[in-house]
């Protein structure tokens, strides 16, 4: 059963509010809140799950925090991608083991940091960001994360002046930045015919033109699509929806290049 | 540029009926379609996102099949959780390279496969059934997508007998069984402390028993949702949802063991 | 108690299927089915309510048509509008009794009927139309829903020219054509200030255009939404949603004009 | 066009923070905000829509409350019921002139106050409460929105007694209590056979139970939903579903009776 360590990040829950933090308990050996003050320090060497209490009876809880908590939890500079349309792009893009995926629009680094996770160390992901601020940002977040960034290229770009020479370099892509038509041309250039991209659009204005530069430049099996999330209130003999729910994050599109698709574009 | 071989189980997508097939290019050289017939042994020796043309001139492409296609291809016998619900779910478990997960319920085995694909083979998945016809089913779609078993164990198991010693065995684990709320204390025995244990229950009454008792286990951070799909149509000038969508597949439900929930178990 | 009679337009109801019939008994005296034959001439005299049995024993029931059922079951040429947005429209542009009420876009009269329906015979309800099919087809439906028309009239006009002097002619008004922001400034002219105005919109790119064209006239109080239904099963021990939804009908949008928005088209 | 008075309710409405306000000229005759103080009277004789200015420049309007606005703004005690809910509720009774309707459970008067504009002088509502407090509320609420109550009877009741004589006294019945298939039985004794019941529940419990009792009382045509709502921001090039949206009001439930589900209750 592997012990709370120093330098682990660590997931600290207190129940009464519904409130997660993630932090070191190096930086944080004892934690104040409005219930009083938490002793990080006493979960040092004892399994995860484990329970604290506070100086005025508050119970909390250190645990290990999982991917989702990580995304949720790094400092954020600009809008996040949230763990639901995470978690479908992920199936969707077909990430895995060994994959070389390449990401426009670093952002955070949060969907970074999940591609990261699931290529592993045979993998790689390569990130393009044109804001020098972002890219800092992110590479904060991600240190933060995984110590060390492996498998992990973070590049500063122009929108016009990508660095790749022509051919199959990635498997698979994902746009997030505000005009993904623009760049799926040299996209596709870059990636293998038959490998899927995707992109995410706040609006319907760029979902529409997306869609139909995904159409132009001869992709199939083009899907767009939203994800809603909404909790639910187990109670016993009174079960019900939550009333209040996120209406809206962004919209997703997916499709894939064909042989044709890559000639077409050059 | 990998090559398309005979071996290779490929994705073959009509794009204009919107249809996708799974198959090995050995077992169907040739494909008829009421839209003719595709020679998919042409394919052979080149890359994927090839184009091919029926004796009628209609065009499929070859395709290499993401995660997401296996998982809706394989064929089914139960009823089969949907990428929009496996995304969060991962994300939600944590899972990850090396992890240990316990799955209670193989089903079609297209969870199992899921997971198997994401621990790698430093990890593994132990999977229980209680149907001898499920598990073979199952096997059988397994080893169909993955050619070995690598880190799958599939049990047949009665739900009150499991052959695990105490103690924490997993880091995460999920269940898809039409009563959860039985087999949960056996899951804390046999987990990480503070490990993240997911449900799926398709009605609200299971949603409910289960909520219910994970609150009586000590568990922390419980959650209940569900996740809704809807698809969007972007085509210039006349962008809209479209007009059918999936209402319902299940809810899920997410909670974590902590310390005390596992000595209260025993 | 009121009795059915030969002229009433009934609602015969099966529920082994789920379908609803709207009929005269009149010209349906007996009723064919895949289930044997009702004769529905043994319900005149009788309540409205009565079971009735096939010749096969199946059940059915004779019921008073809602204003719901007729909406729904009215034979239709073109997309009608559903109950869901028909009722939240109705409570949105305050109609009842004694409303004066313009409909641009008559369609197939199901929006007419619920007008007429609701602001009585003391108010007046007109409705323009350009195709000169559609507008007969209305009709028809109208009669046989009302017998008379007393409080509507259907109008056939061009886009560009509207039989209308200046003035606040109407309470309220709502628009169902497809480019609806071409008419507003018209609809403004001729509907009382203050008055809420309600478009349809299929499309987002609609949508978008008729509220930017909204704002410009001056409207204030703009709200754009779309309403989803959903059923849910109750069944003893297993509610769930039902597995199949419908995803979209159409947007609508909602504004009420000022004085201001008036004088500013003249 | 019709001027304002000193006794109208109107609607005053702040484009740039949004809000509605639902009051007399007469009791607030200048209207203190943030921004400003409005001489609401200088609107009297004006025609409704007319646009003022505060001391500080902001713009506000006088508009004539809509029935949505009533329903919104009436003072709250308990839950109230949202027009998506009414509006369909009220088609799906088939509610409109002439018609008995009866409601169990006031509460704060507001699907009363609904129900009385629809059925007109004509017809009349009975609605029934057991809490004295909440029915002075609604009738003060009831008494500022309509002045006089012309078609409606308040009456105090315990749950199993209720003063009404065998027979078919309403057309159509609403039941907005937390316990409604208790009151089930009571309802079809006094309805009309086919007449439509609707009842809404906030949890999926209620719903069930309700669902189940409606079924064993013989009726027909059960269908139980629920209805979203989400509002959708219109803005040029960046067209958008909004952010926040409610998750959850409550399930609806209708049914109809039939002559053998009044029977199977004597």
């Amino acid at each position: 059963m592997p012990e709370i360590r120093e330098e682990d990040l660590v997931l600290f829950f207190v129940p009464s509010w519904g409130r997660r933090y993630l932090l070191h308990i190096r930086e944080r050996p004892s934690f104040s809140t409005h219930k009083g003050i938490f002793s990080l320090k006493e979960a040092l060497g004892r399994p995860f799950g484990v329970a604290l209490r506070s100086d005025r009876g508050e119970v909390g809880y250190v645990l290990r925090p999982t991917l989702e908590d990580l995304l949720m939890l790094l400092p954020r500079r600009t809008q996040i991608m949230y763990p639901k349309d995470i978690g479908l792009t992920l199936l969707r893009l077909g990430v895995g083991r060994g994959m070389r995926v390449l990401e426009v629009g670093t952002g955070n680094g949060n969907f970074t940091l999940a591609l990261s996770y699931f290529v592993g160390p045979e993998g790689w992901v390569v990130s393009l960001e044109r804001r020098r601020d972002h890219l800092r940002h992110a590479r904060e977040n991600l240190l933060r994360a995984l110590k060390i960034l492996g498998n992990i290229g973070l590049l500063q770009v122009e929108e016009t002046t990508w660095p790749f020479p022509d051919g199959p370099l990635f498997d698979a892509a994902f746009v997030d930045i505000p005009e993904p038509w623009k760049v799926l041309p040299e996209v596709l250039r870059v990636c293998s015919p038959g490998g899927p991209v995707g992109c995410i659009c706040p609006t319907y204005n760029q979902l529409e033109r997306t869609g139909v530069e995904m159409e132009a430049l001869g992709m199939v099996d083009i899907e767009a699509l939203e994800v809603l999330y909404r909790k639910v209130l187990p109670r016993e003999g009174k079960t019900r929806p939550h009333q209040v729910m996120v209406g809206h994050t962004a919209f997703l599109i997916f499709g894939r290049s064909t042989v044709a698709s890559r000639e077409g574009e050059r």
